[in-house]
């Protein structure tokens, strides 16, 4: 169990001070995270790795010379944000662009895409690639939407080293999605680990047996099996990726035997006795393997295998130079550029003035009252949220981490803050809506934080600067809002996610709406289909994404942030029904 | 716990070999250990360092260019064999001799010093230093008790520098002195590990508290206390270790803030935040400090804070590169010297042809018939460790592991059949001894095989070449064996030891063969006396080196080796009498 803390609350914070401390000849915090203590060579991509904390020497032991420009460090197993993500960028980009690159998790997918969206309206080009090395968390039909584990660390390193030789943006962001491509992991945990101040581990592997396949947040895994002997579980790994082997692959390989925090290094060995016959007899020629802790998972019990099938591009950037905290290899590359002090890194990742937070004026009183509504709209949704804490709670636990409730009540309170303080300096509607999601994002975590501000972000955009809106212009910002989260989050209608009521009650209040009815008739109606919609989650398949092991999984209950958000549609028709 | 194995029995041996597998740029397996995969420079002092598996990255990670030239390996918390310390020097050698450094704990004393001795006598210069920064384990007043942890990493690293940049054998030594007097450590320990096949662990720490002081194999710490927070823990290892800060102390320090294997990376730094907050208030500059695992116990929870105290040399040491497989800094020191082949490596490491386990013929009957009674005095001596094997285990578990029982015999055993096969080639009686010492010390394990052979081979030396010895020269080969003890163990009468019994025995057997006593009627005397100290030593203080926790400690018991001692010669005073 994790027992080194001082307020739980404050982990991640606590353990990134210290780690910019003990590796200042690296490292400099910046907002958000960290960069290289000196900057990145001008002309040259940065690439900016991230994900959440628990997991080092990934992520922020990788920033250094020959690997990644920047870290982006969210909380123990939570993404960063989407304004995080853009605060590394910013201040590891040298002028040419940022790849991101985390482990293909929903939250991190939906922050860093969200990230490269802002980064572009800012001028910095950037691009996101999520890494799916783990073979155990979907099947080889469905590969974009299996997880990212170990191999994480030579995608890192195919892009990072492809940077280094000059790479420009396409060919850095072709170098992570070649590494991706031919890497394949499986994993085994024997024990769960603990949060800093939780009672009990994540989960728990019963005595004797093993886990296969489970993931690096217990997330659930293929089967349970007998625990083997050392040789015995390193012919289960080496079968289970070989089996995946990329079409056309050659016979060198990249291996990394990866232990997730308490499987200690001579178990490691051990196993890799076994590992590294197999792999010779299946007419393999291993190239510099790794054999020790890469990405880990607190003080977790297991271990898993990462083979990458090289080229001679891959091969080259795996072999290539790195001097970083928690990483080095070969002749470092030199530390080129100046050096960062703590202020300017700071400064260069402070988001633009113009920023979308400004306010945008009112330029009417038609336009302060239709601001005036979208405040009354915020506090109906922040009461309706207060009641519906607990059961969203409920709901949640089921398929996911039971923290919707709380998530939806803390960014909907954030959000009317904010929305209050704009329409107060005299913000128009959409500086009102802009500036309330900027605020749910930053303030709600979790994955609905973020769709919520996306959501938000999207229908802002679509309001007249400085003017009331008409009742058109509000359904086409319902559109976008859904068009926002289909392409933030990679999930499609019939997920079992919020978009299975989001789409239906956008077409409904177009549909409304551009038959002529007024826009609290056609609201009203759209908010019932709404409801209808999150309820009829209940008869979908499984929840993708995070979930509890699979023997608490259940087809029968409605998914919450579908439901969530039929209450708040319902919330703010009463108070356009009001008007 | 240790969860990953196959032949519990061969662990550290299929460690071994999936090490070397996995890092074969780095290093080449010998007879005992490793060395570099490249031939140290010629006219370069060879750096050794060693102890017992399971606690990597110490000591075989460490093995490359800019640090260590070869590791001795030894089983689980077990020391490695002096014949094995030889090996490992022998092909590490390059010219200019071998300096070994071990932490500082009584198998690896006596095996490291024994080896010393036995290069010695092949022509190879050797010198050996043990590691003693662990404050909590013996007062400022005897610092040459203290035990080694993770203060052996500077120390290591002092020497080896020193030897990289052309220092000779003199100034090797004196570098790994000076760093392990400039060195101190404190560590804590919040649960135990579990040994490879063992059911439970090698000890336990109460929910809710740490064990401050305790060794990093479960050895009696200072204290118990409540759990503190990582601030707290932060406070008691800073004031715990700059307590005993050397007299004369500059204000530069390296500093290691060292994870046993349990308590992870995000644990480390956030202790660190603390940590180096502390030291920069007591005006200390902290220089390139070590935030991880360098000294593990297997799967331990726990760690340690070590401060070395800078001065020019030790900072110009502590910052040099090294390339190895499991620390690198900086810019590598160029890996020199011609790639090593397994084989030629195991040449090396061959003892040369002139080993002292060769014949020595006797030269007449009387040669002969004094082969055949040593021959008959170790069937006596398996025949009374047999039958006292399970009284020597319960005397020995109070103080010790319970295993000396089980050690006699199988060393003795090993001595007879090696006696045994020696007189039959026609050895005389000083052939017989050594071959049967060097038996004892290869396969009896532990620290009294190392005592044993060591005795014997001392008491050997004595002996006239193919000849009968007088009873002056057996005496003189007891005498001799007691100060060949006395070097290698640095323990001292009163010790609660073999040596309280030997020395006593040693002394009565030449008084009474220089009074005119025929051998059988001194030996029986001096038996008598060896029985009697032997149940004497229950008087005297506990017994030093490695113990269990202090509540199991007894005054009252007498010690195992001691009493062993008295059986053995008890046996062999009946056959001197039946001649």
């Amino acid at each position: 169990m994790t027992r080194l803390f001082n307020d739980p609350a404050t982990f991640a914070q606590d353990m990134l001070a210290g780690f910019v401390d003990a590796n200042a000849r690296y490292v400099t915090a910046v907002p958000g995270g960290v960069v290289r203590a000196t900057r990145t060579r001008p002309g040259k991509v940065a690439v900016v790795v991230g994900g959440g904390s628990g997991h080092y020497p990934a992520f922020c032991g990788t920033v250094g010379a020959g690997f990644a420009d920047g870290a982006v460090v969210g909380n123990v197993f939570t993404s960063p944000s989407a304004a995080e993500a853009a605060s590394v960028s910013r201040a590891a980009d040298a002028g040419a662009g940022v790849v991101l690159i985390t482990g293909n998790y929903a939250g991190d997918v939906l922050n860093f895409g969200l990230a490269v969206q802002r980064l572009a309206v800012e001028g910095v080009a950037a691009r996101y690639v999520a890494v799916t090395d783990d073979v155990a968390s979907a099947g080889p039909d469905e590969v974009a939407r299996r997880r990212g584990i170990a191999g994480d660390f030579p995608v890192f390193k195919a892009a990072s080293a492809a940077a280094e030789e000059g790479a420009d943006l396409d060919g850095v962001e072709a170098a992570a999605r070649r590494a991706n491509d031919a890497t394949r992991s499986l994993g085994v945990a024997f024990d769960g680990c603990t949060l800093p101040g939780a009672r009990a581990p994540l989960f728990t592997v019963p005595e004797g047996t093993m886990g296969l396949g489970l993931g690096i947040h217990g997330e659930p895994g293929v089967s349970e099996e007998p625990m083997p002997d050392a040789a015995g579980l390193a012919r289960t790994l080496v079968a289970g990726v070989l089996r995946e082997a990329p079409q056309g692959a050659g016979s060198r390989v990249a291996v990394i035997l990866n232990g997730l925090g308490r499987t200690k290094y001579e178990e490691l060995f051990v196993v890799w006795g076994t590992v590294a016959a197999l792999l010779r007899d299946a007419g393999l020629e291993v190239v510099e393997p790794e054999v020790g802790e890469l990405v880990t998972s607190l003080d977790m019990a297991g271990c898993s295998l990462t083979v990458t099938w090289l080229d001679d591009d891959l091969e080259r950037w795996w072999r290539a130079g790195a001097d970083t905290p928690a990483y080095r290899k070969g002749a470092p590359v030199a530390h080129e550029g100046a050096a960062y002090s703590a202020q300017d890194a700071a400064t260069a990742a402070a988001p633009p003035a113009s920023s979308s937070a400004d306010p945008v004026p009112a330029e009417d009183d038609a336009a302060r009252a239709a601001a005036a509504d979208v405040v009354r709209a915020f506090e109906a949704v922040v009461a309706s949220m207060g009641g519906a804490e607990e059961e969203l709670g409920r709901i949640d636990a089921v398929a996911g981490d039971g923290d919707h409730g709380r998530g939806m009540v803390k960014g909907s309170t954030a959000a009317l803050e904010a929305a209050r303080s704009a329409a107060e300096v005299g913000s128009g509607p959409a500086g009102v809506v802009l500036a309330a999601g900027d605020a749910w994002a930053a303030r709600a975590g979790g994955t609905s934080g973020v769709l919520w501000g996306a959501l938000l972000t999207a229908l802002a955009a679509e309001l007249p600067a400085g003017r009331a809106p008409s009742a058109v212009q509000v359904a086409a910002g319902g559109c976008a809002g859904y068009d926002a989260l289909v392409r933030l989050g990679g999930a499609s209608p019939g997920d079992k996610t919020m978009l299975d009521a989001l789409g239906p009650f956008a077409q409904a209040l177009t549909a409304g709406v551009g038959a002529g009815q007024p826009l609290a008739e056609a609201w009203a109606a759209a908010a019932e289909v709404a409801v209808e919609r999150g309820e009829a989650t209940r008869d979908l398949r499984p929840k993708v994404g995070r979930a509890r092991p699979l023997a608490e999984r259940s087809l029968g209950t409605p998914d919450a942030g579908a439901t969530s958000l039929g209450l708040c549609a319902t919330a703010v028709a009463r108070v356009l029904a009001d008007r």
